[in-house]
């Protein structure tokens, strides 16, 4: 057998072998659909061979500025058409994009960059003054690219037209393509490394669950920020549909472009989809409108109203270390009979693997499998292709993260006798407001720098709009008068980003803690649902 | 850089890394679709959980007959279950899967086997003299099993019902999945070698491509002895969608199950379209059916009667060596509003690579690409993940076949201006009719074993039903009786699959040659067009 194989090893990468990247699905559209419109929405109309232009002359900026092979790009971009090509230009000359949420505080910012050896950052001119001060003092800061800015010499645009192009192409798959941060549970970010085998493979995923062809029409509501836009940069790209820019999410003009444009997909948190249903232009879609919404699960009045206008949610779940959605609740044709309340529970399940990813697991403390009976509650662990390699710098954090290959989500979930996952807490203290994960430890640390504050306690409750509202539940040091509401979100304005800072304040005389002297969060989850002391925003 | 990424390299198989393998897509879908239908039509109904245990138990028989990993099983079978079952039986104990076509002779199943260095064959019940003819005499043949054939020490369905069963898995993504025999130029078969990670690759492909999901009923109309049946056996169980076997290809009975099933996808020659789209029963299906064909550009009429019975066609090219179909003729929705003349014209080109392959080369005889200018004809060559690695043992044939790391397809195309691919001619001596490959080589020295006949040329003439039909000009010995049409097809029997054998034979004096004595097919097939001496079948 081994004589008869001589020479098939595929040793040789080349033979029977190419390496899997993102970067290959832009160059076949720029083959295949060259003349078809990439991108339209808020940013220009451009084809696909004009994107590929777009991309080689960004390519050519960052080599000419000597970004090479693993070098670190931040970009603090919202989806305009700059965030599209730069997820192609820095990986396809090797290097390593981060992306920054546009949302991050000046001070949030500089640790992420900090943390990530940022090299360059391009930022948004309209975030020009954050992303100063996020340097100012810094000796070795990156240096700073501004988009749609006005004309000077750190205008984006000028340095991409001034470019010579650069031929863009895939790297060793197992190289890393982005680093993605994640706040974590300890308030220091944690830079989840993806790699370009891992994001072809989960674009290859996303390709086959949404089922896009060249005829589709993706809206861009989801953040490209978070986890790379779930895949559906490379995603869209490779089927050769069309990306339909929003610049940021605003549910009227989502509804301007779904009717201009065709839209077909879109993606996001419950929130984002509970805005467009109750958004005053929303109408009846006629052409079948498939929405993917993480995060939370979609409530059945939710999943009623977009049924109502011709939206087919998908359920799904993941997290940053995930690629993004990594579990999907799969639809079982069997279940379109059902009433729709027993849709809606089983759509409320995260679901099963996807179709390029390997099998969950469901674990107790014994690292022993959960039996599948809806009932026993265990960690979710997760492994495979388009799971994190680990944190970036951080092998520390990477050895907890990980059990040998098996990452440790942190949440609980039940394997139905079905096989179907579906998340009943989060072991990591994260609150998942607006689809954007917080850390319930960062903002207490924040608030521990105010001097009158001896301890607090920040917990997610249920929220029609938001899936989870921050309550804050704090202990007021002795002798000091008790601080207002708008004086604490005026404390944690600078301190951290607006999306952090909690809504809901609580002043009780203690906080319930165990024999050993933790606080018993899911108590204050419990009472602060019917809360009375508390300050509506 | 090299230090803040320290542990994160991946070398570590497990961590961010799942070997591929189109295994997993069945463990999947009996995980996900457990109580779904797996399989329909002419072999019994069976859901996913199902079809695992029999594959688990097949797996289990395998490995009680002392197949290990890396040992060559064959099978002869037709859609049947147990064909698809094998599918994932062999793989997932690492055993190499070698399809022999149904239609081959017995002396040319010895060649196959013998060539593989087979341990087990696995054969249809209605072939046990063509097997037992093949394997007769030889000390050291392979072991027999036999498919639905009487209860006896031999049968398939007896051992697995025997065994134990034995769980399946991903091997390595790069080790030898299955071989594809392919009869080539020079009439002796090379053995092409398919990678598990190439095969999961492709599956990738065709699910895009195709847009199946779990709601999908694909029809067995393409057999899977045809390059593991593009790569249908994995894709369809990977979205878990029903798998509508028929053992052998009937129109008439294809439009039974295409009523009865809802059948959605299927594939197949242009004969096959052919076939069904002027059977009797042909009615018009209103829910959509996608058809993939290969073989030869569909005809204008052909198209044209599809359309009108509701099935949309895509046309398809690729060879054994490319794992079945590589190259699509993309459909740009720009094309929808044209005449219906031009859109027979663009649909009639083979097209670009898919989505999970690497971009296709055409060169001149210099090895430099040629225009696109859609006149210049070149070879095309192809690489990537889904090309063979190349022939199994046969490592001259694995040499000549390569340049490089590209495969020459020995076929002649051009590159229109559009980047899309057209099949002018194939250079290698190869007839496709009725979807079957056929070395007109082979054929020759066939009839070179006739005492009567001196030298022959086989070429294939375009025919409305087959695609290609065999014409053989042979040359009489002097002094001798011209055999008639008959013998000579006689003769051939039992020397030849019944497919192989010309219906049309040309009795001249001489053949057209080239100054260095070559024969001149490109004259022959010319004539041969408007042929009087032939006798037709």
């Amino acid at each position: 057998m081994e004589d008869a194989l001589s020479g098939l090893e595929g040793s040789r990468p080349g033979r029977g072998f190419e390496p899997l990247s993102p970067v290959s699905f832009l160059l076949r559209s720029a083959r295949v659909w060259e003349d078809r419109l990439a991108t339209g929405g808020d940013a220009q109309a451009s084809t696909y061979g004009d994107l590929l232009l777009h991309v080689e002359r960004a390519a050519g900026a960052l080599r000419a500025a000597g970004v090479g092979p693993g070098d670190r790009v931040a970009v603090l971009l919202p989806n305009v058409a700059a965030m599209l090509e730069l997820h192609f230009a820095i990986a396809g000359i090797g290097a390593i994009l981060v992306s920054l949420n546009t949302r991050l505080s000046a001070r949030e910012c500089r640790i992420v960059l900090q943390r990530a050896q940022v090299q360059l950052l391009v930022a948004f001119g309209d975030y020009q003054d954050r992303v100063e001060e996020a340097v100012d003092g810094w000796d070795d800061a990156p240096e700073l690219w501004l988009v749609a800015s006005p004309p000077g010499t750190r205008s984006y645009e000028e340095r991409k037209a001034c470019a010579d192009p650069v031929e863009i192409k895939a790297p060793d798959e197992r190289s890393p393509l982005s680093i993605n941060y994640t706040s974590g549970t300890t308030g220091v970010p944690k830079g989840a490394v993806y790699t370009h085998r891992g994001a072809f493979l989960h674009s290859l995923g996303v390709i086959a669950e949404a089922r896009m062809d060249a005829r589709s029409r993706y809206l861009w509501t989801l953040p490209m920020f978070h986890c790379n836009g779930w895949a559906y940069p490379w995603a869209v790209t490779a089927v050769g549909a069309r990306h339909v820019l929003m610049e940021s999410f605003d549910p009227e003009h989502a509804w301007e472009l779904i009717a201009e444009y065709g839209v077909t997909h879109f993606c996001g948190a419950p929130t984002v989809m509970s805005m467009l249903v109750d958004a005053a232009g929303a109408s009846k879609v006629d052409h079948g409108v498939r929405a993917f919404v993480g995060g939370a699960p979609p409530s059945p009045s939710l999943l009623r109203q977009a049924e109502e206008l011709g939206i087919s949610v998908t359920h799904l779940y993941g997290l940053t270390e995930s690629y993004g959605p990594i579990i999907v609740c799969a639809w079982n044709p069997d279940w379109d009979a059902l009433p729709a309340a027993d849709r809606a529970r089983l759509r409320a399940r995260q679901g099963v693997e996807t179709v390029v990813s390997a099998p969950f697991r469901i674990v107790d403390d014994g690292f022993e499998d959960t039996p599948a009976d809806g009932e026993t509650v265990g960690e979710v662990l997760l492994r495979g292709n388009n799971v994190t390699l680990g944190y970036f710098d951080d092998p520390e954090a990477t050895d907890r993260a990980f059990s040998g290959d098996w990452f440790h989500t942190g949440d609980l979930a039940v394997r139905h006798p079905d096989g179907y996952l579906e998340i009943r807490d989060r072991a990591k203290d994260i609150v998942i407001s607006g689809g954007e994960n917080i850390s319930a430890n960062e903002v207490e640390q924040a608030l521990a720098e105010h001097p009158g504050i001896r301890e607090s306690a920040v917990v997610g409750v249920p929220d029609e709009k938001w899936g989870e509202a921050l309550v804050a539940h704090v202990l007021i040091r002795d002798g000091v008068d008790r601080p207002d509401r708008a004086e604490l979100v005026r404390f944690l304005r600078g301190r951290l980003a607006g999306y952090k800072i909690p809504r809901r304040y609580v002043f009780p005389d203690d906080l319930p803690r165990t024999a050993t002297g933790k606080i018993q969060k899911f108590r204050l989850r419990e009472t602060a649902k019917g809360e009375e002391q508390t300050v509506n925003s």
